[in-house]
């Protein structure tokens, strides 16, 4: 497991200051803290720190700078991300399959992953200079996806791709699985109390001890549940059979 | 294809009207639109459908309850989100994981994901109401996801488990791409003319012819693109015999 630390992000003028504190904080739960801003509107401001919520030092650490060009010139692979597939003249590649490829490559090559401004997107100037149109599946009939919005399933989908296996950590129960045996054991407890108490006849049991297995071994009991449903059934045993004295 | 919209997506006692409204405007640009509210805090709220941007439909339609039984009172499979693993007695499952069984299991079951308060998530009583766990894997030094960007994060990844096979489209070019015998008749022509001008020595052509191929083979270019070329040979062409006679 590595951090996507060193994917880059590049805001292209940003009207609203909130949207780059949102994207910094989006990047920073995700572990990226690379940013630069081409011509934000409204920057530094109060407004973008408030919504950073403690993402402050990836704004700290951006850089701001007056065109794409210069925000990615020592960039080798460039993916413009976009939700709407406005041009189709560029590879066009989805955010899963973009992310793969971004963590696949940062080992020879400064990734970067632009995002345009929140009414306009990208100018077909600025689409030249990426390799790889990203595109976010959307809602055809609602596209207005919010910008830190785009930015966090981004990140989101570098973080997983660059966690790899490692995201999908077993379940781990603080306490152990009960065996099959132990498991089994107890359902025979089950069955002779149930006989005991007339409810399970045993010359025509029907489905109901398979019916109640099935049940319990849906749950994956541990070892500590199975103890306290013995306990139950010998609670239940001392009871019926004072009652019986 | 079909659009996740049966899901159900329950906020628990939100305390930022901002935020109702931009998961809103979250579950539209994913194709989403069941939303159900549990006592939240300031609603309904200007600011909420400020943050909807376009989504009001879906705070129209959000239902107000008083607890978090009552969101989920129809609903066979619930999730409860997190971005923290606090708790690993209930069974945890990722982002990832959690959509492929939502989309998988929305056929038989009404199928929720709910979002705990901003500072302190879901409550114990909340999380056993919850079949399943799902986390959202973060930064482990810095967990501050915004409410309204994990819900952009599940309703992505349900949108993603939707679509399935659909997302993947292949690209479509607005143009044909070249066939392979068209980009050869071209390669033949540029190294006939790189003889004719002494650039490539034919009895010892080194790996140049090679390198062009491969340089025009990545870019995968259209017809147009060939004729294009081919148009500019032609004139370089027609210029060198110009200026030779």
């Amino acid at each position: 497991m590595s951090e996507p630390s060193d994917i880059r992000i590049v805001l292209v003028e940003t009207s609203h200051p909130g949207n780059i504190g949102a994207a910094a904080r989006a990047m920073k739960t995700m572990g990226l803290g690379e940013l630069v801003l081409v011509n934000p509107k409204d920057y530094p401001c109060v407004e973008a720190t408030a919504r950073a919520a403690g993402a402050d030092d990836v704004l700290a650490n951006a850089r701001v700078v007056d065109s794409l060009a210069a925000a990615i010139a020592d960039c080798q692979l460039t993916f413009g991300a976009t939700a709407r597939l406005r041009s189709l003249r560029w590879p066009v590649v989805t955010v899963r399959e973009a992310a793969g490829m971004a963590i696949t490559e940062r080992q020879s090559s400064k990734v970067a992953v632009v995002f345009g401004r929140e009414r306009t997107g990208l100018s077909n100037d600025e689409l030249a200079l990426c390799q790889k149109l990203l595109n976010i599946p959307v809602n055809p009939a609602f596209s207005s996806l919010n910008l830190a919005a785009a930015v966090q399933v981004v990140c989101y989908e570098l973080r997983i791709a660059a966690l790899g296996d490692a995201v999908h950590e077993p379940e781990r129960p603080e306490e152990e699985y009960a065996p099959a045996g132990m498991i089994d054991s107890f359902h025979a407890q089950l069955e002779r109390d149930l006989v005991d108490i007339g409810f399970l006849d045993p010359d025509n049991p029907r489905q109901l001890p398979l019916k109640l297995r099935r049940l319990f071994i849906k749950a994956r009991p541990t070892i500590n549940e199975i103890k306290i449903m013995r306990g139950i059934l010998k609670g239940l045993s001392r009871k019926r059979n004072a009652t019986d004295a």
